[in-house]
């Protein structure tokens, strides 16, 4: 079986991963190519390294050019997936890399992007409780966002075992903040600096977390949310910590028995931490859980690549299970260091 | 007035910093420049930087070398202090920028570095309460560790307001790690990626941090303290946080009255968040804090440059204050941007 | 005496590092601060590192604004200093950081710039034969480009000793392609990749540098030059070599002799050589110089940092020299490291 | 057919590329991972990076425990090669990342390296005429040192055209000065600035670029090469070029014919230029070539990640030559960006 895909968005930093990954990909024939501003340039102008696909070029993102393949990637900015989904067919597999379909409170969407809520779709986070049978079965896919990828596997095993407040510190590389140029984003201004955004909860990740959280806990969690910019293009560091109930119990074996059947989550065995270059590239998350008994505190550090498992690698991997194939076709837990 | 001042570990990071400082002091005149295994190198082969100083031979790490100096800076491991400062005579001033004399508490010291404790000296940190008059006054002074200066500054107006458990997470540049060559530390290792080290309250300068808050808040403070290690050579962002109390009341004006008469300790103007890029360099340390009303959690971030203000600038400024000049002699809160 | 000075362009990284350098200046006071479209926005806002001058508020870059200050820095895109410096007065001394003044030949600038020529300004690198008197008396100075600045130093000795032909690929951090956004300068793009522009001769310091050589040599000098950008902030780091004459003779003393009262060029100690961080934010440049007897080709490494000999510290050089000021106040060669 | 391979020198930077890149390979199967002083350690303490191999122990490099591989490849410190590949036996692939057998002539290895020459084995860039053929019936292989092979590559199509001098500036990340820790590439050292090295002819990769394009021109090129350590892990710019002969006719054709058929050396459209960035982690190499006309100068710029193509890519292309698989097999022209 070859499924003809297309990408929407496929100049900026999610469309590349994405065509990198569906490149190595050995069931997915690559359709159209499709962007705004940058339409009816040479692909190769914006992502030189994309070498096999060196002949293309741009079309606009129109419903028109998206038709006509099984699989469509949307990695637009939020607000424009459900327009175009809408006129895709309903037998067409549609991967949103946006926000639009994340949140399934519409007042949660209201508040944090405003404009009307779009409806939620599976969110594709298979390792979280629930998720990966929804994701078997549908022609809708709502990828999650890359901080939330990151802290809801750092977290989810140990709901029920912590208190309901959860604190994240995520260090992050700048590509996540996507490749319109931003004074902020110069390479003269972030490197040798960091600089922290979106503090007090401002980040609109912040629900997303708590919305997955929460669907864990079986109780409403509190996350205090901290995203950090830090000098590199590619991956998130999260620390991660909560008060442990009285009763918690050997947390680290919640986190062995979560994880021991995952393909992409591995806990890395006792005195070894995670790094973002060691998954630079590959779809692992790597997870270290300990215990500050000074104050009875479970801190967890997970480290991804923002591009891969927490946007295109996920997307790839909700692709293969919505399709029946085998889930880690394509993906690989090899990263590229140093 | 001219002082004659000596630096022990003269070919290392923090040595190297105290150098750069002290050339631009007016009252400062540089006299023995002391090693341990690089004795009889040029000082230029170790740092390149100090051109003015390019005559100049490191010598052996004695008492015999640092006699006869008005001020010695010791920049040395950490056990190597009470020793030579006891042979230096009383009215030497010493000032250690290792962690020998900081912790007050000797099981705190046994505990987190062995061996036997060799008793505390005054601390560095003059902004603290009640610290810059002991400074004023002292021949020995314990400058403190970097992440225990900006995160004590950033939480320290916070104390009686929160509740007395805080959340550290900072991270930094390398330069603090020191320059001894360690594979983790390779240029290739650190570039392009993001790691946590002594996560779980395992890193010695909890203690530290924990001691100076307690002091201020007049009762035990829980320190969860998670540093990371980011791609970039100098530099702390500090993320702090801990739950309000119900009648916290207005905490910005705590902190606009904290520091109000600080020279070095800049409370930022709303909407502008510290980058330790705007620190470079300069003795200054940036904070901005904000409350996540969601939770009723103060967030506080703070920038430092953990090799100026962090260490030898605080150094400079104990030093002034010890010797009479006004405190901010050859100090500047101008960084070196981008 | 105390002269009062104002900055055009003051938002950009030549005006933040022209006020960095004069807020250490001791004979200077800091008046207008003015900006194209910043103009209205705090300085803070483009210069966070400039705490000093945290309740300045840039002004529009206007003749008017300009007007009653002792000195001008203009540190604008090129094209506009010609009008400007016309309505400012003859005893008003103007630097201009742009290169509109800076060659001497107007066929050259119409070829290299497009345009009108303004006419040419005594070129500020006074370490050249023959500059330094001329700077003396000057109401106006043309700042050299950065690459030139590096390139014609490293260079100028060996004129006369080598064949009319040299070769200069110059390494470059990424300020000085300023500050304006672009998407090929964002850091995602810049950090971990490496690229060369204006390959070919095609870079408008190509002239510059011939210009100087040629004056130097006495001759027509051919100049092979291309500038490589790397994943850092500041810093240049220039490869330049040539061909040896047969009669060359001792080019190691060359060096010496021309540079051996400047100072802020400094020939390394054999056996050591340059590295752009040994000069960050210092007015210096380092040189070694060596023989591929092989080939019998010079070749001669050369350091700066852009922003400051390469910019503004030249321009503060130049202001001390028309001001009667001794040559080095306010400058410094010590660099930031690591 | 599976070929069963063997990894000498596993713990370094050029054996962690060749294990990523052969966990792809689909018809590799992996055996002994050797080391020197880390044997006994896990794998993952070295290359967190190789998830699939994480229960995987390193072994100490001897004969025995590489015999009875197909595929022996030697990552290894220069004159350790020769006496473990005549205990491998004569049927065993041994493909030799080290330099002991590249260089021809036994003078210049003496010269060069010291120590009696081992003799020389197949040289492992397919891509310069005359060794694609040898390398498919060798069982030895000689892989190119990562500068020689961009600058080879880079000029090669022009021996005959140019004069016999060319200047090579080479602009390389950190990882090709290996793991073994070192003073001066510790990050705090290589982030921010930018050194060179090996100046004035004086690096090793210089007479076998000498050797590569001298066997292409039918005559002795004299090769003025320069290689600078910039703040990245991977990749190699280099900036080449040489004075073209009167006749030289159309440069830009004699590159199109070399390269017309090559699966990995690509020369870009004109207007387009190589990055290194483009490259990570891929096999491809990227050139543009121009002329200065005011020099008459052919320019040639070639990017290469030095880990890949450099070093471990080239491996397994003559691997797969010599095992007569198809010589593209397990090695990708996308790279993984940002």
């Amino acid at each position: 079986m070859t499924v003809r895909i297309a990408v929407a968005g496929a100049s900026g930093y999610a469309g590349g991963e994405l065509l990198r990954l569906l490149l190595g990909h050995p069931d997915v024939e690559i359709g159209a190519l499709t962007a705004g501003g940058n339409a009816g340039a040479p692909l190769l102008a914006h992502q030189p390294h994309l070498l096999p696909l060196a002949d293309r070029t741009l079309v606009e993102t129109t419903a028109e050019h998206l038709a006509g393949h099984d699989v469509v990637f949307l990695a637009l900015p939020h607000g424009h997936s459900a327009a175009l989904a809408a006129r895709l067919g309903e037998d067409t597999l549609v991967v949103d890399c946006g926000a639009d379909h994340r949140l399934t409170d519409a007042r949660s969407w209201e508040r944090w992007y405003g404009g009307e809520h779009a409806g939620s779709w599976p969110y594709g986070l298979p390792e979280l409780p629930g998720h990966r049978d929804a994701l078997r079965t549908t022609r809708r896919v709502a990828v999650p966002g890359c901080y939330p990828t990151v802290s809801s596997l750092a977290l989810a095993p140990a709901m029920g075992l912590v208190e309901p407040e959860v604190t994240v510190v995520a260090v992050s590389g700048t590509s996540g903040a996507g490749k319109a140029p931003k004074p902020n984003l110069l390479g003269s201004e972030v490197m040798g600096s960091l600089s922290a955004y979106g503090v007090g909860g401002a980040h609109r990740h912040t629900p997303e977390i708590a919305q997955n959280l929460s669907a864990v806990a079986g109780e409403p969690v509190g996350v205090s949310f901290t995203p950090v910019l830090a000098p590199l293009p590619r991956g998130i560091l999260a620390t991660c910590s909560a008060t442990l109930k009285a009763d918690a119990g050997d947390v680290r074996a919640a986190y062995e028995e979560a994880y021991a059947d995952e393909p992409f989550v591995h806990l890395l065995p006792e005195g070894h931490w995670p790094t973002t270059g060691a998954v630079l590239g590959s779809n692992a998350v790597l997870l270290q859980v300990t215990v500050d008994h000074d104050l009875n505190r479970l801190v967890v550090v997970a480290a991804v690549d923002n591009l891969a498992k927490g946007t295109a690698g996920a997307a790839v991997q909700c692709m293969n299970l919505a399709l029946g194939l085998p889930e880690t076709t394509g993906l690989s837990t090899v990263g590229v260091a140093p």
